[in-house]
């Protein structure tokens, strides 16, 4: 998918919220056990009833690969089925990888051909050549760790490095990389504040935010520091909308709450 | 297992060898790809080949994972058959995760308990949250990428982070982890003049040390500065001894190949 089609989906749905679908055998209805791919049919229930609010959606890898070959095999299923039924929707998978070039042209592969997702998330410590063999990929997005929304976040990327924190330098440094312009950014929610600098090292690039909801950030903060000329936002909310309830109504609660999101981001965007 | 019995095997073998199991279908043998499950079946023979020579194997997950559920299958049944033929033999996974807390557990869920690896790779960019979820797993070791033997390892790991390098700042900051006894870490063997710095700040823990060989790092040298009072280094050649023959030769040219680390290996333990 294109950033431009990413820009139109937004502007048509209202919405630029991302849900993330962090699949736990334990947290899902119980009534869905019984069936042969319960993290699948769950999926599937919650996507059916939310695709016309989000923009987006992003399995956490990890919790298919916690579940070995039939994890893999509900991840392949899920992301299957958005592409065949509603391929305007951006996926992001959710893996964080990084490595040295030639593994990380394996990860591409994985994710980009085998699995067709839009993009992946990567983490940025090992430098360029661990990068570039994403942003090789046309129509493709690589979706460069920044400043996460974790506490641990203030052990290394906050530091100063030459004068500036890592995080920055991560942003500054990644510009220069071959094809950066497949390049999007992970910023966490939690430190709404950050986005005023942020936009200034990379005022046209999309910014992945989690952590609005569970993790405390703002909707309204982000926006304000956050939004660009082309929206540039994708809020993801994963626990708050998939478990909204456990129940036999647990799709029903998931569109209430995603609604509440996508009449905030309305708001915002109408108003701007 | 714990460390203790990784250093046994080490002077019983005279070897601190690892393997790496980078498993790419366009460079086996031939030959291989009739059967069910090429993959399996070139770690199989590589693995009985050879496990008299090294004291550890590393499947690189990104090649696995390239194939999909078939990829996943071959990683199960290649982990198993290591744990069920040769459970003395410690087993890493190069998997360079990292995450927000509860999505670290479940990757370390999946890596110590399901698949049931003694080791994992892990990136340190996301701070201390990302990297005790996997610390918690007795007799289970986390292996934090320091300084990797990429080039791109000079965009941030070598850049000066209040007043030292940030590998050294990772270094010192995750030794007050919780259970950083179970921590070792990835240290290339391009840097090997880095290796007695390194030394300084964590003289007694385990470093896996990639690129002897294919990517140029000199086994002298590294022992040179690397060694400690427990041996503390583990080598890695991937596609130097699994590739070196792709004829009906493969696993004999292999045995070659790990023979020849094998025997530098003992001439260093002897002379120490």
């Amino acid at each position: 998918m294109t950033t431009q089609e990413l820009v139109q989906q937004i502007y048509k749905k209202k919405s630029f919220l991302c849900i993330g679908l962090d699949v736990d055998l334990t947290k899902i209805p119980k009534h869905l056990l019984d069936k042969e791919d319960p993290i699948f049919e769950f999926n599937k229930a919650i996507i059916d009833a939310t695709h016309h609010l989000a923009v987006g959606y992003k399995p956490n890898i990890a919790f298919y690969e916690a579940y070995g070959v039939k994890g893999w095999k509900s991840l392949e299923k899920t992301i299957q089925y958005i592409n065949i039924n509603y391929p305007e929707l951006f996926t992001i998978a959710d893996a964080k990888r990084g490595d040295i070039g030639n593994t990380s042209t394996m990860y591409a592969k994985a994710f980009f051909e085998d699995l067709a997702f839009d993009s992946i998330t990567i983490a940025p410590y090992m430098g360029k050549d661990s990068v570039e063999p994403f942003l090789a990929f046309k129509n493709k997005h690589t979706i460069l760790l920044a400043l996460t929304s974790n506490q641990g976040a203030f052990d290394f990327q906050t530091k100063n490095v030459e004068g500036k924190e890592l995080y920055k330098h991560v942003l500054e440094v990644s510009k220069s990389y071959k094809n950066a312009e497949n390049l999007m950014y992970v910023v966490g929610a939690t430190k709404a504040e950050y986005l005023s600098d942020i936009r200034k090292i990379i005022p046209d690039s999309f910014l992945l935010v989690p952590g609005v909801g569970a993790q405390g950030g703002n909707l309204d903060d982000v926006c304000k520091y956050g939004l660009n000329h082309q929206v540039g936002l994708l809020i993801n909310s994963s626990r708050g909308i998939i478990y909204a309830s456990d129940g036999l109504d647990y799709a029903e609660a998931a569109v209430k709450k995603a609604l509440e999101l996508q009449k905030a981001m309305e708001k915002i965007l109408t108003s701007k």
